[in-house]
């Protein structure tokens, strides 16, 4: 089928496969100089076909975020799967059919589900204890080296149960900004490399690394996996701070134009909150920004227009904003592409990619 | 199948029906006081099924807000459909074959629409004008008197276009909050009707009314067809807006608890940003709010618990602030109940609803 992207009604997903594979390859070619294990984070994109451009560039090892998203890749052959989200005792069922699919691995994120592990693992299970290294979401407290003790004794009391190392993710790098994505690492490294040493046992693996981390650092010194999963398509909210070039976003929402009003600079589009998710930045001016507008040429996405974004999105409308002139050459029909502002969450709306040519690329529903 | 509600491992959607038909039949027994149409808008429940309890109380013309979801109701039998977003160009083929199954009406919310409708109409569609009185979205300015009555003119003379009146939505009543809707309501109602007698066609008629003006006020006069979404569910921005009580709000997604962090008063949820969606309130303190935590009992959702809501949401994480007595009675594992932000918003990411008795209430994808 041969989309004609400047003639859509509805919006579609468009995959860029050129910079998608660019974005993979760098990121495997910084973990090998590194010498770490690369696990990348299949949540952004949940599709077998971009796995495969994956395993095409030699990785062999995945994270996950769900069980059913665990399922959905080990029926794409996928034999090495950590679900990166703290395991809870109503898990067991699923994971005992899963486990006999491939090996998972699961983060254990407090004591209370080390003892209860401890009594009940009646199947072969990777464990990663997860460690709270500063973020304030889930896991083991970086600085209670007693739970972490205990628990690491109760896992491994349990022979169907390999502890193999702990596990952390940085989200307080995404605020950041690149300048000080590197104190951020620092400090979390150390903290992580600290408890591994009071726990007594330098054999625990550290697994951390994400995208504003793995994308601005070139020296991964501490750290064993790096588990990055936004950087296969990057999106407005890196590029904004500085962790990656606007030419680096690889999945883009065309969308039709369907009213104009130049005289209050606004013109609306067929995309809303369902299309793109209601993620948004701020601007240091103050402006909420749903995503960029950017001109279609020839089937892809050109830079973004200068001024021009989404400031309100509800359901299925956008609302944005842009210079006159550029208001005054659209007209109702005209395609836009739009850069999305969190590429994780626009992706999971969707049942498909489209890439340039017009193939249709499944993922996960 | 009967759904131990008190065990879940991942998130479910669950219907409250009995209140979803209370909500329901409320609007009917309103809309028929007042002598008005009553054209529910479906975009917010999505479902076949909610839509046949519409049926029984005796609705028999709908909104939506897309093609697609038109298509979805009219193979659910639907036989009257105003696709209440604005038409472009590209929309006539699909309309075509839509308009074989169904009487379909339409949106034209600009000059350029009702010019190319005028030479290309080719098949029988219901018009509706849709007209800005305020909320800044899609749609003619209500001041454009002379751009509404050249439209008029130009849909009028094609044969095949059946002008039915003027539409408009005041998305300016959410956020005004439950005291000042009526003000919202009497000023786009008298320039709404003040631009019909302009036009000079008092046979026009004009279709308005949102969640919370038909919620909050009683008498519609000015108005022919009220056209509301949202208070088939509810949800918690209308119950903090005064717009309904927290009994009537219909949905919520019950999900575990996977870790409690009683020292800074949180827990963390298997239930993110890809269940609820990323829609929040803001409190008077400041404070974000992205669902109200509630217990569940016998498989309902109880009274929200004080001071207790998520606070954060990523994409499958949810963290909630909460008394630290409460936090202390929760393990992981144990099923809290999130009443949401925005019910349209978080309907949408779910492929089902799940009911009280555990019965699995299909919707469109």
């Amino acid at each position: 089928m041969q989309t004609n992207f400047n003639r859509i009604n509805e919006p579609i997903l468009v995959l860029d496969e050129t910079k998608c594979t660019s974005n993979i390859l760098r990121m495997c070619i910084k973990a090998e100089k590194n010498k770490v294990a690369f696990r990348p984070h299949f949540k952004t994109h949940q599709s077998k076909y971009i796995g495969k451009i994956f395993r095409k560039c030699g990785v062999g090892k995945i994270a996950v975020s769900s069980l059913p998203m665990a399922d959905y890749f080990a029926k794409g052959g996928w034999q090495d799967i950590t679900i990166a989200f703290p395991f809870i005792p109503g898990d067991a069922e699923a994971l005992k059919k899963l486990s006999l699919k491939a090996n998972i691995s699961i983060f254990v994120s407090n004591l209370f589900t080390a003892q209860w592990l401890n009594r009940n693992a009646r199947f072969p299970l990777g464990v990663f204890l997860e460690v709270d290294a500063g973020y304030k979401r889930t896991g083991f407290d970086v600085n209670d080296v007693q739970s972490v003790i205990k628990s690491l004794n109760l896992l491994r009391k349990n022979r169907n149960l390999n502890v193999h190392g702990i596990s952390s993710h940085f989200g307080n790098s995404y605020g950041a900004g690149a300048g000080n994505v590197k104190a951020v690492w620092d400090v979390s490294v150390q903290k992580l490399t600290g408890l591994r040493r009071k726990a007594g046992d330098e054999s625990l693996i550290i697994s951390a690394g994400d995208t504003p981390c793995c994308s601005v650092l070139d020296d991964f010194t501490g750290v064993d996996e790096i588990r990055p999963g936004n950087f296969v398509f990057y999106d407005v909210m890196q590029y904004t701070s500085g962790i990656c070039s606007a030419e680096e976003i690889a999945v883009s929402v065309f969308c039709p134009v369907v009213d104009t009003h130049p005289e209050r600079s606004e013109f609306t589009v067929r995309c809303g909150a369902v299309h793109l998710s209601k993620e948004f930045i701020v601007t240091s001016g103050g402006d909420k920004i749903y995503g960029l507008i950017c001109k279609v040429n020839n089937g892809v996405p050109a830079k973004p227009v200068n001024d021009s974004f989404l400031v309100n999105l509800t359901q299925e409308h956008g609302v944005a904003k842009a210079p006159k002139n550029f208001i005054q050459s659209l007209r109702p029909g005209d395609t836009v592409a739009v850069l999305p502002v969190h590429s994780c969450l626009t992706a999971q709306n969707w049942k498909s990619y489209v890439s340039a040519g017009g193939k249709i690329i499944g993922k996960m529903l």
